[in-house]
């Protein structure tokens, strides 16, 4: 899959994109978005720039299956782009790398298509339909197992099946958007009866976000060799989490009002093409775990299925920020964390007969490494608020307060290739009502 | 909100319509239907015939509200119309009882705007965003708590928490769609591994769907003497589920593929106008229960929160079917065994600030009554399997086997008024791929 466009020294004619943290033009990740004025409309990052998708169409910029592309892509949302699959998808990706590149023949066309970004409102790139967040890595599983069962962090069904439930679609929403800390039941530990409030136990949770590519129809499994065909591409996913609404309601039937008030994504769908580079072979299991179960096992998947990707939470509290001090590094992960792999978690979804569809979104589940500069979550780099964070501007945080804005950061790093990025996932947390 | 469309004497001039068991003029549910041959679009059903509800309005028979209401119902989906609330819904089921009556000064041209249901295909009737289902029946909680702990079946959120879980949206069905028998992962007890292969545990569960009306915006809660404004009508559900994959898959994060292979509803949305006649006040809770907390309190609700519905079971086998015998009645249960009602549901579920869209649905979760012959699961009525279900055919279930039909119908009956039916929610089990 690697090819011209993945060339370290292709540049832009978009000075900015070249040496960009997130979108020089070796990414060319699509979303939606409106330009001071303007409706809703898909587009293309590049540089401090988005390139209008509808304006370069209508220019007749397109041709054959980059058109085709093109055309799926220019309603207000990606679902029916999503739908096509990957040959529309490269065919696209190949002509905006051809059209956005330095000497490009129709850079002037090409130019009046483009929008400054600051001036741009991004908005979701697809309508979800179903939102289905998993628990693949294996650190925050185990970490979180620790604080509920100390001898049996990992329960007996962790190695075989890669666990998932259903998540709230309603409440997603674009990187920017504030986040309101919910109310709800909690039960203190030395409380007889719950109360109903504010939580007090306000997390994050760090998390790739996966978009369905073309799916499958009801009662028709996708076969593990087949699942990386329904990739649409990849964003950041903050699965915020209220603690101590969740640990009072999970039982019997998993988390429901800790999480649905609001998960926050990055706005921007970063191909399986643009992440080509950095995909990486299934770290070894440890010595002692089982093998997948064979729906779950293809050598090529193996091979290349996980990918590597640092995965970075800062945090901006109120206090930071009036010392005018720089966001707070919470921690520094790696996709590489992922026990099962996305096509092992599409295929095992799909195994049951699920249909997925266009524009359905999965998480991975929050992302830890092994120690403590490297959790997706609070609760874990505070041990269960045990041990607090401290920040350079003397504050302290168990758990997050009013104000405090959290940022994910997702970058692919490889020798002889351009590093990528995925833009911002950040939202402030509002007080509750 | 009793009146004369509530009238037991009302008649209407489509004769089947008359003593119907479901769809008496005192009914008037909304659907989307597709004629032979035609596109879908809404209807109202009526005895055995289903009104065409854009021919009624193309023929100029609404005004003023019912206007409205009939053109927001008249897409291939009735998530606009549902979004309108109860103004213009009840002048909507105002007008329809004068159009249909006996003696319609308009029977002419409503007649012509008639097809025969039989003749129809019937769709879901809105597009779901996200369904979420509860576990309000409490029978039910504790039977099948009872299985897994005996001396503690009910956990102690139970009677805090109107306790539920985010499903699949994009598997939902209406009646008459066969359901495809799911793989998946499962442990037998005696086994050191688990296996993939089709579920030998596969149970449907009796439940009502409610269909959510106008809804909030994220981050602003319902309160609870608003909830049953954002009710926009009912249907039953069965909420297919694997056993064997349940077991195994359900620890921490809760059921997932044993239950979205499939969920089946009804296709009529029966409105809450409809259901008027049988709103009963909220059961006593037993002895030494605690109250709800304030936010789920209600005066207004707690005397007529409840509904008193008979919810039944029937099941078809290939040996009834094949020796000309009728459905077996699995169970007959009724609304009245919810532990919450409806509007604290609602209220619960948006506690958090998390947004309810027009045309999300929500499912009861199953509801049993006290004894065998009320069970809403056949985990429950076989005791986890080990007393078989015996029928008159000679055959025995444990569980459900391929071919077997699952037949739930829900009936409204209160002297004084015409007994109403939400029509049939059935369908039929496909052997495993």
């Amino acid at each position: 899959m690697l090819d011209h466009t993945h060339d370290p020294k292709r540049q832009s004619f978009v000075i900015s994109a070249n040496g960009h943290a997130d979108f020089p033009i070796q990414n060319l990740p699509l979303g939606v978005f409106s330009p001071r004025g303007g409706e809703p409309r898909s587009g293309i990052a590049i540089g401090d720039k988005i390139l209008d998708l509808p304006a370069t169409l209508a220019a007749g910029l397109f041709e054959g299956k980059a058109r085709e592309a093109a055309q799926a892509a220019s309603g207000a949302t990606l679902n029916e782009f999503l739908a096509l699959g990957a040959g529309p998808r490269q065919a696209l990706r190949a002509r905006l790398s051809e059209l956005l590149a330095q000497g490009s023949p129709e850079q002037d066309k090409v130019e009046a298509c483009l929008h400054i970004a600051a001036e741009c409102t991004l908005h979701l790139p697809a309508r979800i339909g179903d939102y289905t967040d998993f628990y693949v890595g294996i650190h925050h599983a185990t970490n979180v197992g620790k604080q509920f069962r100390p001898d049996n962090p990992l329960l007996p069904n962790y190695k075989y099946v890669p666990i998932g439930y259903h998540g709230r679609a309603s409440s997603i929403r674009p990187s920017g958007v504030p986040v309101r800390r919910p109310r709800g039941q909690a039960k203190p530990v030395d409380a007889a009866v719950p109360e109903f409030g504010p939580s007090r136990r306000l997390d994050y949770e760090l998390e790739l976000g996966v978009w369905i590519g073309p799916g499958n129809g009801l009662g028709e499994p996708i076969r593990i060799d087949e699942a990386s065909g329904h990739v649409g591409g990849y964003c950041l996913l903050n699965d915020w989490s209220a603690r101590d609404i969740q640990a009072w309601e999970y039982q019997p039937l998993g988390p429901f009002l800790s999480k649905s008030f609001t998960s926050t994504i990055s706005a921007w769908i970063v191909t399986p093409e643009a992440l080509a580079p950095f995909r990486i072979p299934q770290p070894q299991r440890p010595e002692g775990d089982p093998a997948p179960l064979s729906y779950l096992m293809d050598e090529s998947d193996r091979k290349e299925g996980a990918l590597d990707l640092e995965l970075e939470v800062l945090l901006l509290t109120p206090g930071l920020r009036a010392k005018g001090l720089p966001p707070h590094r919470l921690a520094l992960s790696n996709a590489r964390h992922m026990y099962w792999t996305v096509a092992q978690m599409i295929t095992h979804h799909a195994s049951n007969g699920c249909n997925l569809q266009p524009g359905d979104l999965l998480g991975t589940g929050t992302i830890s490494g092994p120690d403590l500069t490297s959790c997706g979550s609070i609760l874990e780099a505070t041990l269960g608020g045990k041990n607090p964070v401290v920040l350079a501007s003397g504050e302290e945080r168990r758990f997050l307060e009013d104000g405090d804005e959290v940022i994910l950061r997702a970058r692919g790093r490889r020798e002889g290739y351009a590093p990528i990025g995925f833009g911002e996932c950040r939202a402030t947390i509002l007080p509750a009502l």
